[in-house]
């Protein structure tokens, strides 16, 4: 899908967009007439006289290899283009939406898939060349009762060619090289990997390509490769491969590319250049401004301290002193004001009926209404307000622990126009900003925001000067909220309680031993603490997630279109309710 | 899917779901034990030693049979379930995400998936029944390569059931009656249609389940039939069917009863049991509250009313008034001193750099810009504290119209727990509250809220007793944002600007020929205004959209995850461009 993109929603159901994409693939082939060079690319084939299981024109994701001004089809193919034959329905896949499956061509041509699986046969300076065509998850059979690189094996292939928008994922490209490397070995043959660089998205979630394209030699090694998340050309010479290339990935560069690559793309795509963030001084807002001094020039990037009489000296102090650090523009609103002036207007209100039976309600502001009252503030009157005026968008920094339980407040720090760092767990954020310290040579970020204790400071219940803080200890917490979210066969609480029953869950969660007694002194804690975080992750965390901005994913599991979420009530299964009776009430 | 419901998000990647579900259904056949009575019911069917694309567990959607506390399985079925065939794949449905297709089943059993298709063998008294089984879309075959139903009529049965998760769209009803009645007389026999109730959601969408279950004749005549939105249970004597039932529809009273209906279930699945409603004196809140207050005890829903200087004495009273008529309470908070502050605070605040070469901006905040402060000062402000000290949430009054091309404030008049309107065109607005008046036989909508010329009372440009209004014309643009979103081959400028030129469009949208011409004097208006709500609705609308509260779904096509959004650049094609080039350069 070079020329379209690949992820855009429903757009493929607009006639007038099919038309163009098919117009721009007859422009590239007319470019190789009197060239010679052949092009490769993944496109949009299109069977006018059919349609597809929507009723809509029938539409083919194609592998597409074009020479002096002509297409030249498959062996025996019905189009003058492969088909892609494993349709990907998981995560952000949902390829059968407005694609036609090969399955049901076969059926109607009444054949095998495996007759519709063939190689191009290319000419160049008298050689024939036969290239096996594989579209992205072609090449991932292992769930499909098919494999089509096998088939394009057994039919014969000089060289397999992989045309993919793959998104980034951390530790795909591991994946990737293993899987190729088996199959290079199966064929006996080089394998090209061309993938898409760039950003795309289904709305709620955002997805970079990290390109990563190379060429696997005869032994399944990389022996040519093109830089990360940037667009590259090179030329290989099958003759003389150079020698394998060595490659050495650090986990937390490889991610540091792929949000501030996430980042650029998304404000360059939406045409913001100038951005506000919430600076509480803490770490989830260190880090992402960080991030964007990373990208923006510095009078572009403006950061807003906005204190009550909640906020310590230690973190107001820190949020200036990292505007100074990262030498952006810098400006301190205090909310105080305001938040009298909403607790004067409704606390105490009284409303009435007009009509009937007279009725009269006085209404209450508790505390914990005054808390997400400050941080609606924050961000749905100031931020926004400051943003608008400065020209830009403001951030939400909400990390992916807090996303999963919906602790936040909406149209509070919920808010903002991307939450880059919202596929990240806690304890990642504060691994990708000692990294960024260690990466600058300085820091960026300020110990002191590394040291201190995360919280809110929404109430007095709230001081880090005073060692109180967010009701998490991450190490556990992360554990458990990433099994319920990222395991492929996700876990709920009935696993989580079984396994603290059968003394292994420190062992899972890759935590000591005595961490579990001393954060829950009793059974009864434990399970406290698990019904509450559950409650929160199947309940309000859905309803905010829901209204939550777009997400940049950079895990197996994102929020968003990739884990979609129902507003349901929270299910507590019978095997759960039973564990929980034996363990409580065993006496 | 009977017990667990089938609009889920992922739910159905939790084993513990699964397990849960499958013992359910083991529940409910143990009832029928000792029992004359054998059940139908749609469920949940399990390979626990295949997996299926996804690599998880391999699952179907299944249609079973129980009697005596046994599965009745289909004639020579692998398995005690019949499997639904055709799996959709449009619109909210993505059968296939989750569960196995029966062509991937009968590929693994190298037979043919008609093989799969078989009735199930019902006794009753000593008589035999061929009933069958057919699971919501198999009979909705136009589009697929197979007919589940020929193929059942073929094999013979005495009847067809059709078991359904089908939920609700204006006017499928009369699409299902036609539908039936030809596969009724095709087949010779009755058809039992059991359709579910309730709500369920993906997230972003609320979709109702209407259940308008009934029974065909063979002459596919409705001939008895349980209500709609409820559930119910009748006995059907096959031997002596009723005289057809003669089924007259009003429109707009089903319009009502889906909305009403979603509503009430959304506040009891939500547990949600309080509501607070900015009214503004307009139309769009005045529907809503007077839904709500079709739902709710009196002293259960508020209405608040949040005046500026901009606010006309016309739609003050109007909003008072219509608190009155409905009985409910009532409040009035000014947002004037909040909105100066934020004024005072931030127009002409100095945002400095804290280090490097000085640079130091004064922020000014627009006349536009302020608008936007004043629709989140009402909900992100007023309403969400005070929704959150009276105990409940606030709604969200946008209809389609404002959602299709973001004519609303982030976190202000867009926010909310629901959107119960924003699939009703603003047309259809006017024409359920008409319809609300009539059905009460008064006017529990006030007249004057019916005539006021709609507009956002924002700004001295927007006063309504001035005749200043929003900047739509409802009859053209409603038509042409729904070509935009509701056409099964949805248009774009390309396709008006076309119709436009070749006389036609009037015609196409249902408008009288002067209507264009009064509206656009100009090619050039016309031109400007196409293009105005084109790039909002592709581009800020849809940023807009992905942070909407969930949507409650009436309509072919509902935005969220019906009609799937994706952030890209507004894009114009060559062919659009080439037109108007020729409309308006053609001198």
């Amino acid at each position: 899908m070079a020329l379209p993109g690949y992820l855009l929603g429903d757009l493929w159901e607009r006639p007038s967009f099919v038309k163009e994409v098919l117009a721009a693939q007859e422009e590239l082939k007319s470019w190789t007439r009197g060239s010679s060079i052949a092009i490769a690319f993944g496109g949009l084939g299109v069977d006018e006289h059919k349609t597809g299981e929507d009723g809509r024109i029938r539409k083919y994701i194609a592998f597409y290899l074009v020479q002096n001004g002509e297409y030249i089809g498959p062996e025996n193919g019905p189009y003058p283009f492969s088909i892609k034959t494993l349709l990907p329905n998981y995560r952000e896949f949902d390829d059968g939406r407005h694609f036609c499956r090969a399955s049901r061509l076969a059926e109607e041509l009444d054949i095998s898939v495996k007759d519709l699986i063939a190689p191009h046969t290319l000419s160049v300076r008298g050689k024939e060349w036969s290239l096996g065509p594989l579209l992205c998850e072609d090449s991932w059979s292992q769930d499909y009762s098919l494999d089509p690189t096998s088939i394009l094996v057994e039919k014969g292939i000089d060289i397999l060619l992989n045309l993919s928008s793959s998104p980034f994922t951390k530790g795909k490209s591991e994946r990737r090289d293993r899987l190729f490397k088996a199959q290079a070995v199966q064929g006996d043959c080089p394998i090209f990997y061309c993938n898409a660089t760039g950003i795309q998205n289904n709305g709620k979630t955002i997805y970079t390509f990290d390109g990563d394209s190379c060429v696997y030699n005869r032994s399944g090694e990389r022996a040519q490769e093109l830089p990360l998340f940037e667009q590259g050309a090179t030329t290989v010479d099958l003759g003389s491969l150079p020698k394998p290339v060595n490659k050495s990935v650090d986990d937390m560069e490889v991610l540091y590319k792929a949000i501030r690559f996430g980042t650029a793309s998304f404000l360059e795509q939406t045409g913001i250049s100038k951005v506000v963030i919430g600076a509480s001084g803490g770490i989830d807002s260190a880090l992402v401004a960080a991030i964007y001094a990373d990208i923006l020039p510095r009078e572009s990037l403006l950061l807003i301290n906005m204190p009550s009489r909640f906020n310590t000296s230690t973190t107001v102090n820190a949020a200036k002193d990292l505007a100074k650090r990262l030498g952006c523009l810098y400006g301190s609103v205090e909310i105080e004001s305001s938040v009298n002036l909403t607790q004067q207007q409704l606390d105490g209100f009284v409303v009435k009926t007009e009509s009937g039976e007279p009725l009269e309600l006085e209404l209450k502001l508790s505390s914990f209404v005054m808390e997400n009252v400050q941080a609606r503030d924050r961000s749905g009157r100031i931020l926004a307000a400051i943003s608008a005026a400065f020209g830009g968008a403001f951030t939400c920094n909400a990390n992916k622990s807090e996303t999963s339980v919906g602790y936040s407040t909406l149209y509070g720090d919920h808010a903002g126009f991307l939450a880059n760092i919202s596929d990240l767990w806690k304890g990642e954020v504060y691994g990708l900003s000692k990294y960024m310290n260690e990466k600058k040579g300085r820091e960026i970020i300020p110990q002191s925001i590394l040291d201190v204790k995360p919280t809110a400071e929404l109430s007095d219940q709230q001081n880090p000067e005073q060692n109180q803080g967010d009701p998490f200890f991450y190490p556990y917490h992360d554990a458990l909220f990433r099994c319920w979210v990222e395991d492929w066969n996700r876990k709920s609480p009935e696993e989580v309680l079984e396994s603290y029953m059968n003394g292994d869950l420190a062992q899972w969660f890759d935590l000591e031993e005595t961490v579990l007694l001393e954060l829950f002194p009793t059974d009864e804690d434990f399970v406290n603490d698990l019904e509450r975080w559950w409650r929160c992750y199947a309940g309000m965390g859905v309803a905010k997630r829901i209204q939550a901005p777009p997400i940049l994913a950079v895990s197996r599991r994102a929020y968003g279109f990739d884990q979609r979420d129902s507003q349901t009530k929270v299910l507590w299964t019978k095997a759960y309710l039973e564990l929980k009776e034996k363990l409580l009430f065993k006496g």
